[in-house]
């Protein structure tokens, strides 16, 4: 069951879509002052496929604030019916425009987004998010009602009133950031509720860096699937990749966007399946197309094929942001290659922590790890072969052999809500 | 220019469109579980023209809630995509559901509303209300985006950000509350910015009573057209009725509702003009229709044709609540009569002050009035003569003579954002 036949379409027809698209969106772009000037000379004839898109340059952060508020925009002020912006008086901000055609094409990404993950017309959503300028609440309010969903667009706060439309309306489908989620849980239990009697089914748990232990955490505490998603306001808001039922990485919707993962300090597609940056360009925005978005957060293509039959391919949780890459005797390391490789040995346990500190003229990193109680033995012996997998795993992985310590369980202090931890100690100690 | 042509359709045309759309929508309202019972024998062919409408039952408040949440729908729940709610906790809340095409609908009636008073699709309108389960930020934001115009979905609060939106998109047009408007103008002073330089023209501020004066007000201190409205959820939220360019009184469609202006003891038609409760039925509602609604609020048709050439008649600012009603010796008197009367008189200042005091075994209604300071003279004569002549107009209108008392500029305290101010001390002195 898909909410459209795009999400199975073969790779070789999708790929040609995504060509033809990229075409247009050049066309497109080049009516906008900056794209004007930043393409010139660039015929979208050149683009044969996909691929050719590194032939373009990229578009950065800065470049959006330095063209604030209209250079981008491809068409006159007039055509257009919303704008979203990031939040913050000082400094320039960036904004987002949308013409009508925009809002219902990203209604519909978003609908088609909530149906992948199980939400059907016969559903109701309630909205926990606030509204307003952050492209959250309103996105996934226009898309839960193109889904047919009965839509409650409760916004933020009010937990007793939370809990009470649940109940008198049956919600199936929960809109809240992660940090909410599991204060809420208790709070219905506070209500005297059982969250295993609540009628909700689904979460939708996006718009915040979390932790998968996080999410199972918010399964296990509100007895609900929770589902991840990705999207930014640069990209029209969430919607941009969302998981399906399999809850193995997000599915990227290609017919709307051509994502590559680039290494951020060459600005190289990494191999197929390596952690680098996410880089974006729009295929289906008329008013305010961007191509080749510097998205600054990290993630990886997830190899092979869904289990769903969708064709669009996945990406892993968003691990960091491209400048929390660390650069140790000249490699470039991203703390989400330390979680992943910790977190696929059955020894370790819930917490770890990254130290770079400096040893003389070299630079060191000391990695920190909980050992589950069943393998925190007093077999001197066995501790020391774990530690030395440990390191020799992560060495295999990173290119650079850092120092294990092992620790009892919960004797790492815990960081709410962040996805990785890393303490630069170099020049500090 | 209008922006849909039924607003400037005739009356015999009109009338029989209401008509038209009443049959129909008691037809959809008898699927209701509440009006299969309440309009249990009643054919829909009996409607010949919309005054047989008084041969329908009302449907109150209590009713509402009683009925909650589910009473009221004609359909499925599975064909509803919104739902709005009244706040609180404590207490039955009344829930409003939408389908996709009474949204629709909606939609366009808050865009020809904004249209009415001069809104256009090349306007930017910034969006101050809070969105959330309050339909007056929802509500005016698919207006709006309905209208074509840019739309900022700002929210409450924050009001340096609001300023340097204002100006960084030119904003045509700002949706704010009457309580916040004041506060507003003077943060925009304080920024550093005078008023009239602001690229503002135009001011939606509905959703909030306020008076002929509070609207001058703003009007003057920003430097800004503002338009007064009506709406209320239970009839799908703003856009019920909204102010011309000539700011003489709020058209309301009569395409989508038929009103009634009656007398809340006895439940008739007061005459063309008289002040009562307003009564709404909704015409163009598929999901939830509402038969003879009674709002409570005060308010009375304004006789004659506008010059706008719109053929809807118009309703004039709501002047309390149908709760405010005083009874004096058995005659009915709303304070708005009072006021009315009041400041149709050159002399009569700002503000007033109406007490029901008990005098023996009866009820009095002692006036006092604020003399403006060219008129408070020292001639105790002339006083005396003046004195007279309000008691005189006042009893024309309410027909009851009252006390009338003359008071210095000033010297009644002022009530802030309230229209009319009634003392009830009988028994109490
Ligand atoms: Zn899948
Ligand atoms: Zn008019």
């Amino acid at each position: 069951m898909y909410y459209d036949p795009v999400e199975t379409m073969d790779r070789a027809a999708l790929e040609s879509l995504q060509a033809e698209r990229l075409r247009q969106t050049i066309e497109i772009a080049k009516r906008s002052p900056f794209y004007a000037e930043r393409l010139k000379g660039l015929e979208p004839g050149d683009i044969k496929s996909p691929a050719n898109i590194t032939s373009l340059p990229f578009t950065t952060k800065d470049d959006l604030r330095n063209q604030y508020p209209h250079g981008l925009l491809a068409r006159p002020l007039d055509d257009f019916v919303r704008l979203h912006a990031s939040s913050g008086t000082t400094g320039t901000p960036v904004a987002v425009f949308y013409t009508q055609k925009d809002l219902d094409t990203w209604a519909d990404l978003m609908a088609r987004s909530m149906y992948c993950c199980g939400c059907r017309k016969s559903d109701v959503l309630q909205n926990t998010s606030g509204y307003g300028l952050f492209t959250g609440g309103l996105g996934i309010h226009y898309g839960s009602e193109r889904l047919g969903m009965l839509t409650i667009p409760a916004g933020a706060g009010n937990t007793k009133r939370q809990i009470k439309m649940i109940l008198d309306h049956q919600v199936t489908v929960l809109h809240i950031i992660p940090s909410f989620a599991l204060y809420f849980a208790q709070q219905v239990r506070e209500a005297g509720y059982d969250p295993k009697d609540m009628p909700w089914r689904i979460a939708l748990i996006g718009a915040e860096p979390h932790t998968e232990q996080a999410r199972a955490k918010i399964e296990q505490l509100m007895h609900i699937k929770a589902y991840n998603s990705y999207g930014l306001s640069e990209m029209n808001g969430p919607g941009v990749a969302f998981e399906c039922v399999h809850q193995k990485g997000m599915h990227l919707w290609e017919d709307a966007y051509i994502a590559e993962v680039i290494n951020p300090e060459t600005g190289e597609h990494v191999a197929e399946g390596e952690v680098g940056e996410l880089v974006m360009t729009t295929l289906t925005r008329e008013g305010m197309p961007i191509i080749r978005y510097r998205t600054r957060d990290l993630t990886r293509f997830i190899p092979g094929e869904c289990e769903c039959g969708r064709t669009h391919r996945r990406i892993d949780r968003i691990a960091g942001r491209a400048d929390d890459m660390m650069i140790l005797k000249g490699v470039n390391i991203y703390p989400m290659q330390i979680e992943q490789c910790l977190m696929a040995m059955p020894e370790v346990g819930q917490n770890y922590l990254i130290e770079l500190v400096r040893e003389g003229v070299s630079d060191q990193m000391r990695v920190k790890v909980e050992i589950k109680d069943e393998y925190f033995v007093e077999d001197m012996r066995a501790l020391q072969g774990l530690q030395k997998r440990i390191a020799k795993n992560l060495c295999s992985e990173i290119l650079v052999t850092p120092r294990v310590e092992l620790c009892q369980s919960e004797s790492i202090p815990k960081a709410q809500g962040k996805a990785v931890r890393v303490v630069d100690l170099r020049g500090k100690e």
